[in-house]
């Protein structure tokens, strides 16, 4: 590990209400807050208090609606409006929205995050994505192309967004009232990119911002996803459940940004953390099951085949008996089960388990915010992470709690930066500025 | 006329610093206005003192750069994000921002003039138009289409973004923290919208605003605009250089809207005012040449045409000669020409007549507040205007100087609001409100 290196957070800003289905309904909490762009500013504020790097905004494009009539869907309105408003209320924190390579028009694209960065002072990250899913495509009213064509136009089409961020030089918007030259024409070249799947003329019209274009982030895990990340990415958002699998996930995209030409340290690999900070374990489990209610214990059948024993839905408030125990084995189908049998083994509840979060989309902290500082450590200290995305329980008083109670200890370790490095997105990411068309593609 | 019918007036919100393509190098004016989202929403504040229905944000999409060396591109960076930004600091004026059928998804343009809909309390409008560009096609990466398909697409287009903005009824967003209905699922329903041009299955996953959705408008004069607005728009952003003219378009969309079955009363004609307000006719004349530099002079050799006779440049701060002005006949080929030759009989130098903006793309005031004044007044009783969308020559003064100046009078006369009607776009420009899907459609 290098000396001096320090974490990366982001914060995954989604609805408006947390990460929990059951945020929505929790008290404290405003219940219309999924149309609210003021609660969207006001996490935001408070992550950057925080010291966060980034926001995170997932996006389908589209949000899937089948659980419509219990719980909000997962996105926010429109991930693009949601950081104008924030990028106009906050300083210093990077504004990361996903924005499809399958289901835009790139010069669209190219023109709306090119503007994010300039109206943020040059804090504005891509996630640039291939859509997968056949209600995404429905609502544009087609399929989903195969995986060979979507990442064959993701590749075009990040290439030829570059070109169009790139297309004025650096120094080429000149505004000299006394002279009257606005720009120098020879600067702002097109871009003629002639590709299988996209094309564009250009230049585009807009200058550099203060981090000259934004930063390429990338999500995904498969072979598709290595190669483009490795190629344009500076930061993967990624998903393991286990430092081991983070690790192997870490070192590929290394690699594959190394097989690119690129120093493997420029791609940075952030896995998900889910958190609920409470003074104690206790405390934070109750706030789980409160906000679970009955859909924590229909995940019991789950958790019967997570660790291969029958389990007893009206023993829900009574540990796992120790003849069970000792039979248990972790399914191998998946990786959240061993974790999920060491919490058994701890001699919780049946209820208990399921509100550590055992069958969560991430590795989850219920606790004291010590706990999540640990989980952090270990990860990045054995270079499973360069940091990692917070998904908070409930936002109302979730990023208050990571913020107030692990913030501090990350700091305190030597382990967190405790003031921004600067304005840009780049300068807190420690990515160079780029400017013109990167020499890479 | 009815009794107390008001006129409608928006705000032409560009490139941030003014209609006329000097104003960016003028004193006072900041010249990196072309990306600041703070200049933005000064005018757009500066409009809303003035109790202005809307803003207007013109879009190629994509900005034409020929004169990048001394001009500033014409339109905004992102014509959303500048929306988003501004509805978060104004209370009342309208968000009208044009957005093209022809090199947008639709869905992608639904969600993100709902998503501008909901985050400004109701007060987003779509100017619904076609690109005809062959310049904005190269961007992406296409040829315009033909007129046929064109308007063909842009019809299925609005009726099936009507339809996903529709797709939640008006009471289907519950959000009840005790019962735990996030919403009501037999209110939302897919749209299964099959076109020739444009399909989606939807529903999207917005609720509605306080106006219910966005309200559409539409720039154009042919008879493909004239059908297109008859159908589905509620104002018309509009070009005209006379009173008859305008007269004339107005009574076409009138007569467009009837044979929809519509009342001709919900299309409202709205033609453009270029202005250039100070305290006298010389003082205004004078900034406009301080304005134009040696551009207005370069106009010189086109007024020939109009008029008619030879004008010498040697002789620029003279008037036309007696013995020119008697031979000379306005051109049936420009509908300024009469307006120049009025002018030009008026004695003013050939500068002068240049800078009464005799060439300029719509009638232009260059005078004190009330020769705006009467002739909005003129139109708006003759039947030619619903109202007028304004473009200043200079926003950074040019907005206060219609709001301090032309405001107060039309106040007086009774012809313009003295408060607004309510907070969204539809009750202060008088459209009831529309949810679930139109019915016209």
């Amino acid at each position: 590990m290098k000396i001096n290196k320090k974490m990366l957070i982001g914060l995954h800003l989604g609805n408006g209400y947390g990460s929990q289905s059951g945020a929505w309904r929790m008290p404290g909490v405003d219940p219309m807050s999924y149309t609210s762009f003021d609660a969207r500013v006001k996490q935001a504020q408070a992550a950057e208090r925080g010291k966060f790097q980034f926001l995170f905004l997932p996006d389908g494009p589209g949000a899937v609606m089948t659980d419509i009539e219990t719980e909000a869907p997962a996105f926010n309105l429109d991930v693009m409006m949601t950081l104008a408003a924030v990028a106009r209320e906050t300083e210093y924190i990077g504004l990361v929205a996903t924005g499809s390579t399958t289901f835009n028009e790139p010069f669209n694209l190219a023109r709306q995050f090119k503007a994010l960065d300039v109206m943020s002072q040059g804090r504005a990250g891509w996630n640039a994505i291939t859509s997968s899913g056949e209600d995404v495509a429905a609502n544009y009213g087609r399929r989903i192309p195969s995986s060979e064509d979507r990442y064959g136009r993701a590749h075009e089409t990040i290439q030829l967004i570059q070109s169009l961020w790139g297309s004025w030089g650096k120094d080429a918007w000149i505004h000299n009232q006394k002279t009257g030259q606005f720009a120098n024409k020879d600067q702002i070249l097109p871009i003629n990119f002639q590709g299988k799947y996209v094309s564009s003329r250009g230049p585009l019209y807009i200058p550099p911002s203060e981090q000259g274009q934004p930063i390429i982030f990338h999500a995904g895990g498969s072979p598709n996803a290595h190669e483009l990340a490795g190629r344009f990415a500076n930061v993967v958002i990624g998903a393991a459940f286990t430092i081991e699998d983070a690790k192997a996930q870490r070192n590929i995209f290394r690699a594959s940004a190394k097989s690119y030409g690129r120093d493997p340290d420029e791609i940075k690999y952030i896995p998900g953390l889910m958190t609920t900070i409470a003074k104690n374990r206790r405390t934070a489990l109750d706030r789980r099951i409160k906000l679970g209610g009955d859909s924590l214990i229909q995940r019991l059948g789950y958790l019967q085949q997570m660790l291969g024993v029958a389990l007893d839905p009206s023993r829900i408030n009574e540990p796992i008996s120790k003849v069970q125990l000792d039979v248990a084995r972790p399914s191998r189908y998946d990786p959240r089960s061993a974790n999920a049998l060491k919490i058994a083994k701890e001699g919780w509840s049946l209820r208990d388990i399921l509100a550590h979060g055992v069958i969560d989309y991430h590795p989850v902290i219920v606790g004291p915010g010590v706990e999540a500082a640990d989980h952090m450590q270990a990860w990045f200290e054995a270079g499973a992470a360069d940091g990692f995305w917070i998904s908070p329980d409930v936002n109302a008083d979730g990023i208050d709690a990571f913020v107030n109670e692990v913030v501090p200890i990350l700091q305190e370790r030597g382990l967190f930066h405790t003031e921004y490095e600067g304005k840009t997105l780049r300068e807190n990411l420690g990515v160079t500025d780029q400017y013109g068309i990167d020499p890479r593609v």
